[in-house]
């Protein structure tokens, strides 16, 4: 993908999680990386959402060293490099401090799969890291919060449950582009909006079963997935 | 009805849930039928609401066939196909995930009838599915759908409790038509908000009793309606 | 007033119920009178908010009877007669089924004076009424609602506390004109889900003092009021 | 900074805090000082806020007293006077009856640090005030306030904290400037909605620790910030 290209979607990632709702102030950051030739986009530090245009998004390579020194990056950027270099299956980042999303990594609760409107997009419960220690805050504090996502996420596929709460602080979503990462991200805060509702209501709410679960996860996502034209 | 008059009304219906909140991403999907000539117009699959089109409704008929191939038609047909054998009295289905109405689904809450806003609308108490089996998940999921909200139904009136909540999914709602599917559907997503807000400060929230159920939704239903011009 | 500029104030407060949230559908209906002519202007039955105009605004005499027939009045014509012949002191009655406001009514909780918001609108607890009984409903509803209504605020003046939350059915909000109404209307609901929430959280959530609540109330209103220019 | 634009700043607070959603009615008011001159520009009384101009601000010198006589000030005026003087490092002051900052207000709740959001705005609880005696209320209600909400800041720097509930009516929030008074009350309305939603799923929801509300807080504030260009 040619530089120009990667920083327009970045640019419209980082916008559409304005217009989605995610994003207050200047929380949150958007980034996309191109595989081939090992260069990240990532949104600029503190620049206000109505002013960026694609040449804002500062490029880096895959030690997150910007090759130009025109605007600083996200101050989050060690933690999405950690995760590009954690999850090579994964092609952009979303970090949001979206309400619901965020109420949830507050709460260290972890989103579970209550109905197909997650299945549909996250194949299993969605989780909370643990929180990072002293050390890790005051030695390396943005980079332990990539170790720590990639540490929750363990030995599974990052793309089959794309997003993870960090505790104390909101989601990490990502997906295979920004659009996708997008899209992640809208319908995280969804159910755990949903997910907040159901454990008002319900100490242990019901979770779907794993045929329900695999059903509508493999319709959108696989070798045999039949959703869309 | 023209299929090109039923293909605009059921895109508008289509659009309506949108620009009313009740649907996010590409989830949910409406359709209508004209009985005379047997023909049901539906959603396409993962098209952008943006993008869509009368010419992009897909038209199949009475078995759910596709009478063109140019557009797959919503993964959700099989359901509406088989509402519309059951229920011979509706002309118009709408399945969202609307929040407050999948919240109710998922944690296998009926929506009791709290108030005359609900009582304007619906004649009774909206029901929640059982769950399906994993036999039928895994053989004819979209059909058992269908048949578990007729089962769900049973043998009362469809359109006087035009909504069932598909447990762990989400509402289908219907009507006699494109437009009143729409307008049920966004009352159900209200009272069901209300039903919600009304379990929480308490366990056993009052119904209203069933004369003043009867006198609301007699006012605007049947042979004696007076609302309205 | 003249007919005609009653009849523009009215539709505006119709729409402004609209614009602020408090109407979803065709739910709700505002009127206002002009106690010299002894005059009724009312929302008409059913007719979409987005083509009112002043002269759809149904003209009545003060036992509700239509002055022309060219539309039907608001089906709850009655309960606003009844509630101009009970309260000489107002000029305008707003009916709708705001969400915070009608959860309260269907739960049967009054809306105590938790905080300024409050008190600068409301001199008092928004109370709820009595259910009506079957006989009422069934025989006459309608102005039996607005009796109920008179009922609740007794023998206080209803200007203090201009609102009344109707049993499993929502709000009445009243003023001396229809902005006034509307605005307390507004008020309403804020205050109305600001108690909600404040019962999730506190089982008995404290009141405000009467010190306070008259500070700020008759900062507002009556003769000794200071605010504004 | 010339008087003219301190009242375009104070204007575009207040106008801030109604396109944020903070304000309904004419509640809210905000206000700047120019520390070299002696002089507050304030919001007027009772002017709908669609109406406002820069020369509708009111300017008072540092007792409050108007250098005209044209429009009077918000009725709150001696509340920020009183905060101008006993906070000599704020440049301006912002009150709003914002829905979840007044909910917590009213249920005497502090709002502690549960995440990130919070810390990188506030560096600790933001307190809640006691009640004003009736003394207080009787006598010099609007100053008290003011003299209530030092009391509670105590000997903190106002700066690191920059917000206070009053107890039963709502927030108080400042900055440097008007344009940071605002950002601190849109983070305010955001971190009280989310500990209003943690404290409904856990009695007790965790706060996070002193490193991490350090590392969050000081890398936007202070000698050592390192965030935005």
């Amino acid at each position: 993908m040619p530089l120009t290209a990667l920083k327009t979607a970045v640019l419209e990632a980082n916008l559409a999680t304005v217009s989605h709702g995610l994003v207050k102030a200047t929380f949150g950051n958007a980034s996309g990386i191109d595989r081939a030739s090992g260069r990240i986009a990532i949104k600029p530090s503190g620049v206000p959402y109505d002013r960026m245009t694609p040449d804002h998004m500062v490029i880096t390579d895959l030690d997150g060293v910007p090759l130009d020194n025109r605007l600083r990056p996200s101050s989050d950027l060690d933690t999405h490099v950690v995760l590009y270099r954690e999850f090579p299956q994964i092609g952009a980042i979303i970090h949001t401090h979206s309400t619901y999303a965020t109420i949830m990594a507050q709460a260290r609760r972890p989103v579970p799969p209550l109905g197909t409107t997650h299945a549909d997009y996250f194949h299993g419960t969605i989780p909370v890291t643990r929180d990072l220690t002293s050390e890790e805050i005051n030695t390396r504090y943005v980079a332990a919060t990539g170790e720590v996502i990639a540490e929750t996420v363990g030995d599974g596929d990052p793309l089959e449950i794309p997003a993870v709460l960090v505790a104390g602080h909101g989601p990490f979503v990502w997906g295979r582009d920004p659009q996708e990462a997008v899209l992640n991200a809208v319908i995280l805060e969804e159910v755990a909006k949903m997910a907040w509702h159901g454990a008002v209501i319900d100490p242990q709410p019901p979770v779907i079963s794993q045929t329900l679960l695999d059903r509508h996860y493999l319709r959108k996502h696989g070798a045999n997935a039949t959703y869309g034209q």
